[in-house]
C-alpha cells in the first residue's frame, strides 16, 4: 500500500509573458514544428499569431495541422501523422485545450507506426516513442498539458479510448490564464465538472491513500468552487483563471493518486455516452457524478461522503454522517447545475435510454467496473436511469 | 503576478520494496558510484547491506565516503570531491537525511571545479554542473531529496550558508518510509519542525498566491499536525511515517510558492544560531517560529493568521480574528513544545545573549530582512530576545 513512482517530467511556463521561452525549448528538439490546433478560436484571440512569431523569430521552420474537433478523431490524429512523416518533422506544438493536446500526443506516437493510429489505442500495436510534444493550453479542464494520457474517438465503430503512455509526456507546457478569457460560459463550467471529476474519481475509491493527499484534494475541489463562478461572472478575472488553470493540471497529473489502489467510474461510463452522443465530456461528467455517488452511497460508505461534506462544503462537523453526506450530495448538485448552469439530465440534452445497456455493458467491459463501488452492468443502467 | 516556471525532475519511488530499482538507476549514469552517507546508523537499520548488495547485483564498482555531519561541513564536501576527482565518480549516491544529501549536492557541483568548494558557497565561482545525484532518504525534514538546494557549514569562519541551482536536483530519490521507524523521538520532532517552517515561511509571506496553493499548504501543516504525535509514540506506524515523508518533500520542492513574492526570515536567523552553536537545524527553527509569528502580529497581517487558525487548527471562523490569531499562536506553541516535545527557548540549550547582535546582523545582511513583515537588525535581536 501506497508504494509509487512519482516521476512528471513536465516543464511548466505559468503566467502571462512566457512566451518568449517557446523558441528555445521548441529548438532543443530540431528545427520543424508541426503547430497543431482546432479550430480559429487561437487566431480570434490572437494566440495564433504570437505563437507564429516566437516561432519564425527562433528561425524554426513552421508546418500545420488544424482542424483538431472536440472529442479528437483518430483520423485527425492519422492525418497529422502523415504530415509529420512526409515533412520530417521534429517536434510538436500543441495550441489549444484537452482535445488538442490529446490528438497531438497520438500523432507523436503514430509517427513512428506504420498503420493505423487506431491499433495504438486499441493496443494492437505498442507505443514505443513519440515526438517530442509541447503544449500550450487555451482551456482548463483535462490536465492533458501536465499528464501522459489522452483519449481519441472513432466516430466509425463508435468508440472512445483513453491510453497512457510515458513518453506522452509534455515536456513543457505553457500555461497562461489570461488564453482562457474568452472561454465561453458554458466551456467554462464544463471544464470545471471535468476538473472536479478528476479529483473524485479518486477522492472516492477503494482505499485510503495518503492523508496529505486527500487534505490535497480538498483543497483542489474547494478551489474549484470557489474560483469558476468568479470566472462566470468575470471571465477576465486572473486569480480565477490562474486558480482554475493550475487546479486541472494537478488534479490528473497523477499527484494526487499517491499509490491509491483505484479504478474510475464516471469516465468508463461517460466514454460512452460521449462515443455515441458527441456530447462535451464535462457535462457528461457533470450528470453522471452526483447520480453516481447517491448510487454508491450507503453504510459502508458514508464515512468518505462525511468527510468531503465537512472539509469541502464546510458542514456542520456535528451533524449526523448520513446527514452530511446527502447535503453535501445536494450541495455538489446545486454547484453543477444551479450555479454553474449545467443540464442537470440526459432528458435536458436529447438522450434517452435506447442505448444504455449497449454503453452499460461496453463502460464495464461486460464484467464489473471495480470503482468506489463496483458497478456491474446493470448498476451502469440504474446509473444511467438516474440521470434521465 | 502568478508568473513561474515550474520544474521538479526528480522522480521518486515511494514506498516499501523500491530498492530493487536502485541499480538500473544509478546504471544509467556510469559505472562507479560514491556512496555518501552519515554515521552508523544506515548501517545498524540493515540499509547498508541491502544498498551494497543491490550495487554489487547490479554491477556496479562502490566507493565510499562517510561522515557526514549535521549541519555538514564544507571539509566534508572538499574531502567527497577529492575522491570523485581521483577515483572518476560517475554517480553519487547520498543515503541518510537532509545533511547527507545536501553535503552530496555540493559534492557533485566541486567535482567540477578545482578550488575550496567554500568559494561555490561563497559565491566566488558558479556552478555549472554537478555529478548525478540519486538519494536514499531515511529521515523526513528538510526536502532534500526532491529539491535543488542545499545548505553547507563552514566551522571555522562560523558561516552556514544554502544555495540553489538546477544542476543539484536529485535525478531519482528512494522514499521508503520504514527506513525513518528508527529516527529517535528528538529528531522526529525537530523533522516535523522543520517542515513546517518550511512551509509558514511560504505561507506567511509577502503577497497572495494561488488559494489553491494556500489550501495545499494547509493540508500539509495539518497533516504534519495530524502525524507527528502518532509517530512519536509508534515509530513504526507506517501511515504516519509515510505522511510526514511525502509532506516533507512537497513542503520545499517549490511546488507551494506558485510565483509567490516572498523572502523566507526564520531561516536565516536559524542559520546564524547553528552556525555558532551547532544546533539541531529544527529546533532552532521551532524555537524561533512562534515568536516571530508573534512579533509580525498586528492589524496588517491579521488576516493571514486568522485563515490559518481556521483551517489549520480548525478554531472557530466566527470568533474575532485577533482573538483567533492569537490562539492560534497558542495552538502552534503548544503543538511544538507539549505535542513534540521540543525545548522552547534558547536558555534551555544554553544559549544567551552575547551573540545576538552579531547573529541579528548577519541575518539581515546588515539591512533588512525582506519578509512577511521586514525585519532589520533591531527587529531581529527582538525575536532573539523573545527565544531566552
Amino acid at each position: 500500500m501506497n508504494s509509487f513512482i512519482y516521476d512528471i517530467p513536465t516543464r511548466v511556463y505559468f503566467g502571462e509573458n512566457q512566451l518568449g521561452h517557446l523558441g528555445k525549448e521548441l529548438s532543443k528538439y530540431g528545427k520543424r514544428v508541426l503547430m497543431v490546433y482546432g479550430g480559429g478560436s487561437i487566431k480570434s484571440i490572437g494566440l495564433y499569431d504570437k505563437v507564429v512569431a516566437e516561432i519564425k523569430n527562433a528561425g524554426l521552420e513552421l508546418f500545420e495541422c488544424s482542424g483538431i474537433e472536440p472529442n479528437p478523431r483518430v483520423t485527425s490524429v492519422n492525418r497529422g501523422a502523415t504530415i509529420c512523416k512526409k515533412e520530417k518533422i521534429d517536434v510538436l506544438l500543441a495550441v489549444g485545450g484537452g482535445s488538442t493536446i490529446d490528438a497531438t500526443k497520438f500523432i507523436g506516437a503514430a509517427t513512428y507506426y506504420e498503420g493505423d493510429a487506431w491499433d495504438i489505442l486499441t493496443r494492437k500495436t505498442r507505443i514505443t516513442k513519440s515526438l517530442p510534444i509541447v503544449s500550450i493550453l487555451t482551456l482548463s479542464a483535462t490536465g492533458s498539458e501536465m499528464d501522459a494520457a489522452g483519449v481519441i474517438s472513432n466516430m466509425e465503430t463508435k468508440d472512445k479510448i483513453g491510453l497512457m503512455h510515458p513518453a506522452l509526456f509534455p515536456r513543457v507546457s505553457f500555461l497562461d490564464p489570461t488564453n482562457t478569457y474568452t472561454v465561453d460560459a458554458y466551456q467554462t463550467a464544463c471544464g470545471a465538472a471535468d476538473i472536479l471529476s478528476h479529483i473524485m474519481e479518486v477522492y472516492f475509491n477503494r482505499n485510503q491513500d495518503l492523508y496529505m493527499l486527500d487534505c490535497v484534494m480538498e483543497g483542489l475541489m474547494k478551489t474549484v468552487i470557489k474560483y469558476t463562478p468568479i470566472a462566470l461572472t468575470e471571465p477576465d478575472n486572473y486569480e480565477a483563471r490562474a486558480n482554475l488553470m493550475w487546479a486541472s493540471s494537478w488534479a490528473i497529473n497523477g499527484f494526487i493518486n499517491g499509490g491509491k489502489r483505484q479504478a474510475w467510474s464516471c469516465h468508463p461510463m461517460e466514454h460512452e455516452l460521449s462515443a455515441i452522443y458527441d456530447i462535451t465530456h464535462g457535462l457528461g461528467l457533470a450528470i453522471l457524478t452526483p447520480r453516481w455517488l447517491e448510487y454508491t452511497l450507503d453504510e459502508t460508505t458514508v464515512s468518505k461522503f462525511y468527510q468531503f461534506g465537512v472539509n469541502v462544503f464546510d458542514i456542520d462537523k456535528n451533524a449526523e454522517p448520513m446527514e452530511v453526506a446527502k447535503k453535501s450530495m445536494d450541495l455538489l448538485s446545486d454547484f453543477l447545475f444551479n450555479t454553474l448552469g449545467l443540464q442537470r439530465t440526459f432528458t435536458e440534452i436529447g438522450i434517452d435510454d435506447s442505448n444504455f445497456s449497449i454503453m452499460a455493458e461496453k463502460a464495464c467491459g461486460g464484467s464489473v467496473l471495480p470503482g468506489f463501488k463496483p458497478l456491474n452492468q446493470k448498476d451502469i443502467e440504474n446509473i444511467f436511469s438516474m440521470c434521465l
